[in-house]
Formats: structure tokens, C-alpha cells, sequence
């Protein structure tokens, strides 16, 4: 199957439909002039929009296209198959109306102002592929100034489902996350995120490193946010680069570029250590090198190894969630309930089987019922 | 059927579907890696998004709330509804995808500047129940700023489908639309753009009346746009209230308040004449009433009386045509051509049969091929 020529035949993988077909007996119910008593409604009293109209079951993915897959920035015409895509998973798997938005603007005041004035119309905001530092900004603003859930998926969803998958890891290799030493590469979304999600955990010992090295406090070239990360990570300020800080590690966590590591670097590890390569699609290692490196387990992003870290198994749970229980604010303590919820779908772990499987029709129930009040 | 019941049954008219089932095996090309061929290709040329995403066949059905069917500024949320209603008519009469935006703000300038931004994610624009004298500004700046379709239905559509049915009704009666005289009360968008396609049409003596009384160059109390209007309708300034103006006229096209008509009114017309009440629910004055005052062919937009003047006929085809023949402008030949088209689908007009039903599958189809190139 070509993908273009399948979007092509299909022009969108996505469609509105009528819930109900119209018919001239209806059509007064429907809409005018029945739908004004609907309306009415409504207008004594706004929260019904929540029970009464689409926002009941309805998100926005919305993007500027600015960080897409591991393309970057190619624009929001050029982001519309993702997000469509994007929509296509929460409905099929959390039965969530996901409609797409990619907005013709990067600057992040404007995406702001846009997402804020869009509020009426949607349950909550899924924010999709932009970059960051932007991201942090747009999304921590949204979250206090919106009335809705708001989630930056690049961030929270990837930070919820490698917990998932360390939870179980640290299980088989029966290590303690508050012992261990974690490296993360990538300082971007996902990176950060994960980083302030495994330290909420429990973590205590994590070493951030981008593309110039290890993130330390005081170290030159840090935006605001790599700053603020450097103060609670690497409370050792060791030096140097990825190869530096995996010595005498216990978990790499990769969210950063293909073919950055070797079977010598894996050999400086400590016993039993663990690979998270999920750069897309070519790993950070490729998982048979990264087992001769001496790594007891590995994990990529890939459908085609064993344990793929998949952020599928998180957004259409969380929204799920969210949208039933009226959730205004997706917490941190919902985030690792999250976790807990999916690793524990796997009643024994394994060094070759640590998370369920992307499509599993298990996780997004068991992460929806973390919402619960 | 109680709407209100129905739409909490629903939660919504609408839904989002994906087209192809979700499997493992194909969520490798729905989603990634697959995805970002798509991705690449529209990257290198923009315009193939209109032919590989959902912008192919899809439109946004724009509000601010600010002037919902009879019930005027009840907000964005009370709105939605309404948008939904219209959403569920494209589809179903138009196999278009169309989906509700209600935005939180009223002010102009930020209304032009969210949809400018929401281009990429769209194939066309629906303005829908934005309050006149600011609807006219959004659609004039939005049809010179966006690259897409973007038409204001109450406007455009109500215009359309009036003149369909005047063709047909100057059909039966036998007059010519140069030499009779056209009342229209109301002069908000329906009105005025009723006025100026009617005039595009041909007709040279039109009288628009609001509810301070009749339209006339320099009048007090008068916005830009009537002001403009103004200038190429009754020439020969006659003053006073609909009562007066309706004296000898041929036709009476009523966009404006229930009741205001009485069968003296009609009496004080000319013979044959013309009566299109379509105020809703509650038309200016009920079709016996205006029947036994002596107009010769009534009208109005309700289902449940003869000769339904009702903008379905109109918007489900327009988008329809527009989005199969890449129509960047709507221009008035297009407007004028459907409103022959849809007048055509009637061989033989009577007095109680000048326009197809409401839902007549025919419509859109006709009103679609005014589109070809």
C-alpha cells in the first residue's frame, strides 16, 4: 500500500457524519425550527453545550506544524495527513470525535489567542507537533486560561507511556527508580516532559543530554526551559556527552536522533541495563546491537521489535477520561495513574514484553478509568 | 420528538468517522511511519494538500453567535446547535464534510484573523449567523484575504434561493422583473444581499424598508451599508413605513419581523401580486391572510405551508460545485446561475408550486454543475 496514493483515493482518512439520517419528517427537529429550543437552552444555561452538542465527545488536534514526526518545521498543509491520522486513532481506539485544526500561524501569541477563541466549540485540546520551547509556553497558558482539558500529546503522552514501560522494566531487572541513574537524550517536548514525570515518580538521578551535551546548571547555550530542567537533573553536573553520562548508567532513555549510540557505548551501562531508543524511525540503536552492548532490555518506537513505546496507548484514554468525567485539568497525578494503569495491563513482565501492544483494545479503558471521580 | 431530549440522547448530530478501518496491519500507512510520505509530498507542493487531505471535500461552518436564527446574540456555545444542524444538512445534501466553529469572540478584526489562520486546515468557508453590518466586512475581507471559498450564507444562499423563486413566480404571473416594483423589508444580510442580486438581475425598482421605515439616500439612522444601498434602490425616495411603500408594488420579500403585515397591506398592492413572507417561525403575515388580501402567489419559509423558500436549496450545492471544480470565489454569475438552475427544476410553475421541496435530491446536483469550468 502506497500511503500518498491511499490518501489520494481517500482525500482525508476522516468524514463528518449525521448520527442520524435526515428524513422531511426530522428535518424540523433537526434543525430549524426545533433546533431553537436546543439553543434556548443553551443560552440560560452554557455548560449544557457540554451534554447537548458535539463538545460532549469532541477534541481539536491542533497543530502548527512547526515539529512534525521527524521532519520539523513543514508547515500546516504538510501536517494535515498527521493530525488527520491523529484523529483517525482517537476515534478507532478511545471513540473520540478528534477534529483536526492546523493553523497558518507560528507565532505563539497568535496560536493562543486562536486555540482560546475556538474553546466554545470543543471538550478539550489535544495540542499536536510544535516545536519547542514554543509548546511549553502555548500549552501552559492554555491550561490556565482555558475551561477545557489541554494536553500537549508530544509531551504527556510520551512521558506517561515510557513510565509505563520503566515501571515494568525496573520490575524484571528488579531495580528501585529512586537508586538508579537515568540518562535522557533529547531535550525537547518529550524529553523534558519525561524528565518532570519520572522525578514526580520517584527519580532521583536523571541526566538530561542535547545535541551539545550534557544539560548542567550554568551551562551555556540553555534556553529558559533547559535551565529550569538543569536545576533539578544532573545535581552532579557531569560533563560531556551522551557517551559521558551513560557510564555506570542504569536506563537510556532515547527521544532524540538516529544512530547516535554503539554496542560500546551500551558496554559502559551498568548490569542489567535498560535501552529505550525511540527516535523515529531509526532508533538511537538498533535493538540486536544495543542487546550485544550487554542491555537486558530494549524498547524502540517500532511496530516491527519487541515492546514498542507507542504514545497510542495514552491520548485517546486520557481524552477518553477527560471528556466523561467533565476533567478540566489533566494532572500529574492523573499522568502516572496513567502509567500504572497501562503497566499494569501486563500481569508478568518480561524483558521481551513490558507494555501492551499499540492496538491493544484494553489500554484506553484502562487509562479512562483513571479519570474517575 | 422533543430536540432537546434528542440532542442529549445524541450529545451532538455529528460524529467523525474514519474511512478505512483501524488494523495493525495498516497502522503503519493511516498513521507512522507511512504518514510522513504524505507529509513529504505536500511539503514539496502545498497545493496537493486540497487533493490528498480532508481539505479535498471538507468546509468550516463559521459563527460568532451573534445573530442565531430569530433569537439574535445568544452566544457561540447556544450556537453550536444550530451549526451542527447545518453541518448534518451538507453532508446529507451535499456529501460535503462540514464542521461547526464557534468562536469566542464578537470583534471583527480578531473573527478575520482566526479564519484567515484556520485556511490550511479547510477547503471552503461558511459564515453563518454573524449580526449585519458586521457579517459584511468579515466576508468582504476574508473573500480578498483567504485563497479558499468563503461565503456567507444567510446572505448568499437567502438571496439565491429568493430569486429562484421570484423566476418562477414572475413566470406565473407574467411580468417582467425590469418593470415591476419589489418591496423588501429587512435590511440585514438577507435583505441587502437579496437587494443587490436582484439588481444584478435586473430589476430596477426596489424599496427597502427597515423598521424605521423606508431606505432613501440620506435618511438619518442609517449605517454604512445602508447608506450604500441606498444609492441604487428607491430612486424615487419615497418615504414612510412598509404600508406605504407597498402601494402598486409587484412584489413584497419579507427577511424581517413576524406579523408586520396586515390584509389591508396586500390589498393596497398591485394585482398578481407577489408575497414572500419568510420571517421565521412566524412569517410577516400568514399565507391565508395574504391569500385573501389578494396576492396571487404566497411564499415563506416554512415547511408545513406551500412554496418554502428555504437556503437548503442553495449552500449544500454551492460548496458542493466550489470543492469539486477548485472555485477560489463564489462570484454573483455563479449565484445568478444557480438560482436559474434550481427555478429550472420546476417545468411547469404554478401559484403553489414555484420551487422544489426542501430535501429534492435534485438540487444540490443542479446547483453543483453551475460550477464546471
Amino acid at each position: 500500500m502506497d500511503p500518498v496514493k491511499l490518501s489520494k483515493k481517500l482525500g482525508g482518512k476522516i468524514e463528518i457524519r449525521s448520527k442520524v439520517k435526515l428524513t422531511s419528517g426530522n428535518l424540523k427537529f433537526l434543525y430549524t425550527p426545533g433546533v431553537a429550543e436546543v439553543s434556548r437552552a443553551i443560552a440560560k444555561d452554557n455548560k449544557l453545550s457540554h451534554k447537548l452538542t458535539i463538545r460532549k465527545n469532541t477534541i481539536a488536534v491542533v497543530s502548527d506544524g512547526s515539529a512534525v514526526l521527524g521532519l520539523g518545521n513543514i508547515g500546516p498543509e504538510a501536517a494535515l495527513p498527521v493530525m488527520e491520522g491523529k484523529a483517525l486513532l482517537f476515534k478507532e481506539l478511545g471513540n473520540v470525535d478528534a477534529f483536526p485544526i492546523v493553523l497558518a500561524t507560528q507565532n505563539t501569541e497568535e496560536i493562543i489567542e486562536i486555540v482560546k477563541n475556538l474553546e466554545p466549540t470543543f471538550g478539550g485540546i489535544n495540542l499536536e507537533d510544535i516545536s519547542a520551547p514554543r509548546c511549553f509556553e502555548i500549552e501552559d497558558r492554555l491550561k490556565k486560561e482555558m475551561n477545557i482539558p489541554v494536553m500537549h500529546d508530544d509531551q504527556h503522552a510520551t512521558a506517561v507511556v515510557i513510565l509505563a514501560g520503566l515501571i515494568n522494566a525496573l520490575k524484571v531487572v528488579k531495580k528501585d527508580i529512586k537508586k538508579i541513574r537515568i540518562i535522557i537524550s533529547g531535550v525537547g517536548a518529550a524529553g523534558i516532559a519525561t524528565a518532570k514525570l519520572l522525578l514526580k515518580y520517584g527519580a532521583k538521578n536523571i541526566i538530561m543530554v542535547d545535541s551539545c551535551g550534557t544539560i548542567y546548571e550554568k551551562r551555556s547555550n540553555m534556553n529558559p526551559v533547559k535551565t529550569g530542567i538543569a536545576k533539578v537533573t544532573n545535581l552532579e553536573k557531569i560533563e560531556g556527552g551522551v557517551r559521558e553520562a551513560l557510564r555506570g548508567a542504569d536506563v537510556f532513555v532515547g527521544v532524540s536522533a538516529p544512530n547516535i549510540l554503539t554496542e560500546e557505548d551500551i558496554k559502559c551501562m551498568s548490569k542489567d541495563a535498560i535501552v529505550f531508543a525511540m527516535a523515529n524511525p531509526v532508533p538511537e540503536i538498533m535493538p540486536e546491537r544495543a542487546k550485544s552492548g550487554g542491555a537486558r532490555i530494549v524498547a524502540t518506537g517500532r511496530s516491527d521489535f519487541a515492546n514498542q513505546i507507542n504514545n497510542v496507548l495514552v491520548f485517546p484514554g486520557i481524552f477518553r477520561g477527560a471528556l466523561d468525567n467533565s476533567i478540566k485539568e489533566i494532572t500529574d497525578a492523573h499522568k502516572i495513574k496513567a502509567a500504572e494503569a497501562i503497566a499494569g495491563l501486563i500481569k508478568k513482565p518480561t524483558s521481551g514484553r513490558i507494555i501492551p501492544k499499540a492496538l491493544d483494545k484494553r489500554v484506553a479503558k484502562a487509562v479512562s478509568r483513571v479519570f474517575k471521580k
